[in-house]
């Protein structure tokens, strides 16, 4: 098991990574110490991992709430129903969330630990790779609304992240995949050393070796720890953690949730924001092809979605939060392992970043 | 116009009392230094004071969402009508929101700035009585759920409360009265001069009297400001705000949101907590009686009302926030101004005093 902390002074907390840690009894109570647990979680993981969870927990109140699958479900109205569950079993302030499953029901765990009684505590056990790599790391918690992702949540840190790096033998191929975009994401916006890493030992992470793995997710949480660490509330430099996301966002919304997952949009997101860059002049030709190749090997999208057009694209991307002020703000590389913000971007950068990467309805 | 400031590090806030306020444009431009501001309010409030505030701020994109009035309609369902205007509005991270109105206002206001992009800035100004001397200020946001108020919710600062006692010159009766419920908890549970202040001078605060007025929300923002910067996310001390709350939420909610004022609730709950304190052999009788002599006087109940049984009242109380792993915690007097936290009440001396207090149905 490797242990890594998000350095959050008073609200610091650790990261376990580790094979078959759902089963890890004495870690999981470490954590959960008072009485009343409500499990989040949706029924396709329940099935495979609940009781083991629960076997775990034989002394406490233990609900269960059941969340209906996937990115279309991450609403208000979906939320409520953690909130039916925690007050009609009587759960207290003092209560513990328990969010077991990727990250959809990481998000909503979190945002809804972070409203019940205004705030109650809770853990991560992230089941996919995109939760394990990232979604379950740094506080950032939240519903989607019809007008845009993620617009209503909380910065709300967990008490704990313990990731099984078994539950990724049961993880959908295509979910894996998309997990891999946010590894290549941690590795292009911080870190030469772990791409290039990467690009040698990406046929053993595919195939799930589990040595890979863990040093993978390790070295992924490293990098968003640090990074949350620095900058908790996204008011600078956390802010490169949504390379590729601005564009990857509008895809996802264009498309309709739940068509492409999320790191199928961040992945053909990154590659628009690495045309971006080389536009502005910040980036090497070779650096786009090196990252096209690596998300091709994934089996990544590395193109605008047919059916988009730009004005879609446009009105989509002028709701991201990561907008200022009206100024469009982008994430860009200046070489692999090295990200910048930008707000200097024209609007026809933009444009033609897009057209580059296979746009082709105005 | 006096300004009293909550203390809270590099969160802290100023509180501004006087008449006219609402003109005051220079103070309300400076604390909205941002372009995009959503006055939150509601069509009564509005129709008296939403022009008087838009034309202080003519450079702005300001928009304005009306919620519908009431207790009621603090859901869940009401704050998304907020976060669909801010999006169809295409509000930033830097928007500001204004809540113009009262307490339910207020609550939703700040819970829904404390949501919208993980967080946006806002301040109040508090229309009524209750918002001004309690609710706008220390920065507990909430919406209720059908089992149970202020459910879900943050603790969220403003950046500035501007109270406008001309503002109460349009307040009804009935609310006024309701206001000096928190008023007298204000005394009640910390300064025992201000209690004897207003049982001299409660007429000329019944009267609307300007110096009066200004004198008792500054006296009562004092107290809360002093109490919440000691403790702003309730662990210890805070608790004592809720004085009369545990009874008064139950009865609240018992007979249904919106048939008694959050104010007359409290009243009647502040009494059954002063039954309770003699019972425990902290408090005078002549202390209830003083106590119950000045609600009189702001024709404000003072016993439980008769349509609820025993069951209701503790079934609802067991849902309330303020108990902690099962143990029914109670704030109490040891005498007018000096309130403390007991968690070694029984559940007998709960009954006896509900029924001395009025309740007679199982």
């Amino acid at each position: 098991m490797k242990t890594c902390w998000v350095e959050l002074h008073e609200r610091r907390y650790p990261i376990y990574i580790g094979e078959g840690l759902l089963s890890a009894g004495e870690l999981l109570r470490q954590h959960l110490p008072k009485r009343q647990v409500m499990i989040v979680s949706n029924p396709a993981i329940a099935d495979l991992y609940l009781a083991t969870v629960q076997a775990q927990l034989p002394d406490k109140q233990c609900d269960v709430v059941l969340l209906p699958e996937g990115e279309a479900y991450k609403t208000l109205e979906t939320l409520s129903l953690i909130f039916d569950e925690l007050l009609q079993h009587q759960h207290h302030r003092s209560t513990q969330l328990v969010a077991l499953g990727g990250g959809v029901i990481g998000d909503m765990t979190g945002f809804a630990a972070s409203c019940y009684q205004r705030g109650v505590s809770f853990i991560q056990l992230p089941t996919s790779l995109l939760a394990q790599v990232d979604a379950s790391v740094g506080g950032k918690t939240a519903v989607n609304h019809p007008l845009g992702k993620n617009m209503i949540g909380a910065f709300y840190q967990p008490n704990a992240v313990i990731i099984d790096t078994n539950t990724l033998s049961t993880l959908p191929p295509r979910e894996f995949q998309a997990g891999l975009a946010e590894v290549i994401k941690h590795a292009l916006i911080r870190d030469a050393d772990f791409f290039t890493w990467l690009e040698q030992n990406i046929d053993k992470m595919i195939a799930k070796e589990p040595e890979a793995l863990q040093t993978t997710i390790y070295h992924c949480c490293q990098i968003k720890a640090e990074v949350v660490a620095n900058d908790e509330r996204e008011q600078g430099l956390r802010a490169i953690l949504n390379f590729g996301h601005t564009f990857g966002h509008a895809f996802e919304a264009g498309l309709g949730y739940g068509y492409w997952l999320h790191g199928e949009a961040v992945a053909a997101g990154m590659v628009v924001a690495a045309q971006l860059s080389i536009a502005l002049g910040t980036l090497a030709l070779t650096d786009l092809e090196r990252i096209k190749r690596l998300l091709h090997r994934c089996h990544l999208p590395t193109e605008v979605p047919a059916t988009l057009s730009m004005k879609q694209c446009f009105d989509l991307m002028s709701l991201d939060k990561k907008i200022e002020n009206d100024q469009m703000r982008f994430v860009l590389l200046k070489s692999i392992g090295d990200a910048y913000i930008s707000d200097t971007v024209s609007a026809e950068q933009v444009r033609a970043a897009l057209r580059m990467c296979g746009l082709n309805r105005e």
